[in-house]
């Protein structure tokens, strides 16, 4: 028998047996419900994946691209990154008296965060998380992250994340899809706990940037935070952003709201078999239930008119997870 | 025998095979001639993936930044983008006759290229490179570079690239480095070619960029390129977007001009091991030779100088590649 016959046999026979137990292990989602939008991702992945099917994708474009906040973790009632920036402000508040009476600041250390604007929140921004190397950033982030916890569930922020999406992620890279978070909020900051939480590389995660500047000191080159907006990642950012990060359209995005109709709308202009779904916050007893009202992921009568009109899957946390939390 | 017996028997039978056809083959840099410079990146290289090593580095963290124009393919006498925009001006001349006395367009028509400027050239880029959909603007390029062909080697600018770089991509890759393109030319035009001449999927090239526009007409998602800049690629650009797009720090950084010198730098402050090279353009019987006064590829003795201080290894054409080209 030749060298190459042997390797051919060695692989056939890894191959049966890995099919064999691939086929043991039964449910890739076990904290979705039964339901159409369960069976529909599965039926997704299988055409998409499998060789026979006319709806078969190449690995190299199996790209998907998922929102964040509202989508893979809690965001409600404030964006967790705000609530990371407001904890900034009562952190450096000692070394700025004049913060007492001087707005913004004054507003937050009052926890008057309604009044708050745009560009009243750039301020702040600007004030507590530039001018600092990129590794400070991320290390103070992170150390607010392994302390900061969260009001009403009494968890760190990164346990509110949603173990069906989890389930989500783990299970498209099984089946080799290239899975990318694609959020407006800051990439520096979900690049802090991604790797961690989500498993996914730094490259993998795309938001709402401001720029660094290049710097070499004492023979020390650093790269520093600076104050100007680089890439807003939300609305038709999304899609811009996607073909500026990863130069292909993805095959499947979840969103939660208004922030991700047109990356879902991108993404259904994909000549390839495509998938959209928007995680719709229907579960007031074991997260929360917010529509058009709420000032975090507004979800309009036009977004859920749009998703049933594009055959868009609506996933009712209420109905369609099993389990929300891993609490 | 058990189930998981047999796949532990196929897969050793595997890697012994494997690893006996490997050594077998030996060279992995068969275009470079013996000497310093191949010997160092083959004992980096080894060095960086034996976990044996005191210098290993985790395969997440083998990140490879890799120049284009004038480090993998020829940049001399004007960078091949450059090239292409005048071509197009040549192409749209019909259906503008007013170029024939409007400037710059007049210039390049006459073929004085020496008289543009920075901001000239912007027009012309602004003029023939946008307003049209991001799918047009590659089906453009890729069309001309089927066409093209340079006016010395009478190749077509993609067989322009050097073996020996491709060897090297291909030796990392095959180490489990993960490559990345980075250049001051444009993210679009590389994409372009890079998948088929690289091998390099288009999340992996890093480039200057134009601003897109979302569209949505007639039940049609699209992007639309405008003359809008939103990065430059090139010098303190190198390590900001390499920090933007990877999120980590090169452990090997190759460049060949002044337009790199931040990202070598960059590179060398990485606490892993790491390897900073610069292509130096030496041969002009087989390529060319130009350092300082070039208008491209600029290689000014203050780098060569920051080169031999922080031991970058400079590679030279002439004396280090035993073959340039594939033709």
């Amino acid at each position: 028998m030749h060298k190459k016959d042997l390797v051919y046999y060695g692989l056939t026979l890894i191959l049966l047996l890995t099919s064999f137990t691939a086929k043991a292990s039964s449910d890739p989602l076990p904290s979705w419900n039964e339901g159409t939008v369960k069976q529909s991702i599965i039926q997704f992945v299988h055409n998409t994946t499998d060789k026979n099917s006319t709806h078969y994708v190449a690995p190299e474009n199996r790209i998907a691209t998922i929102d964040n906040d509202g989508t893979m973790w809690v965001e409600y009632p404030m964006y967790t990154q705000v609530i990371f920036a407001f904890a900034r402000v009562v952190a450096l508040a000692p070394q700025h008296p004049e913060w007492k009476t001087q707005q913004p600041f004054a507003a937050v250390l009052a926890k008057q965060y309604d009044t708050l604007t745009g560009p009243e929140f750039e301020k702040i921004l600007a004030a507590t998380q530039s001018g600092m190397s990129v590794e400070n950033f991320k290390a103070l982030a992170q150390q607010w992250l392994a302390i900061a916890k969260d009001p009403r569930f009494h968890q760190h922020y990164t346990q509110l994340v949603y173990v069906p999406m989890l389930e989500m992620i783990n299970y498209l890279r099984q089946n080799n899809f290239k899975v990318y978070i694609v959020s407006g909020g800051g990439q520096d900051f979900m690049r802090a706990f991604t790797q961690k939480t989500f498993q996914l590389s730094p490259e993998q995660i795309i938001g709402s940037a401001a720029k660094t500047r290049y710097s070499y000191q004492d023979g020390r080159a650093d790269l520093i935070k600076i104050p100007q907006l680089l890439l807003v990642d939300d609305k038709d950012g999304k899609p811009e952003a996607i073909y500026f990060f990863i130069g292909k359209k993805p095959i499947i995005a979840i969103g939660n709201s208004e922030g991700d109709r047109q990356m879902l709308e991108w993404t259904q202009s994909n000549p390839e078999e495509h998938l959209m779904l928007l995680v719709h916050h229907d579960d007031a007893v074991r997260e929360y239930a917010y529509d058009t009202k709420s000032k975090v992921g507004t979800f309009p009568t036009s977004l859920m008119n749009e998703a049933k009109e594009q055959h868009w899957l609506v996933i009712s946390m209420k109905k369609d997870w099993k389990k929300i939390f891993s609490f």
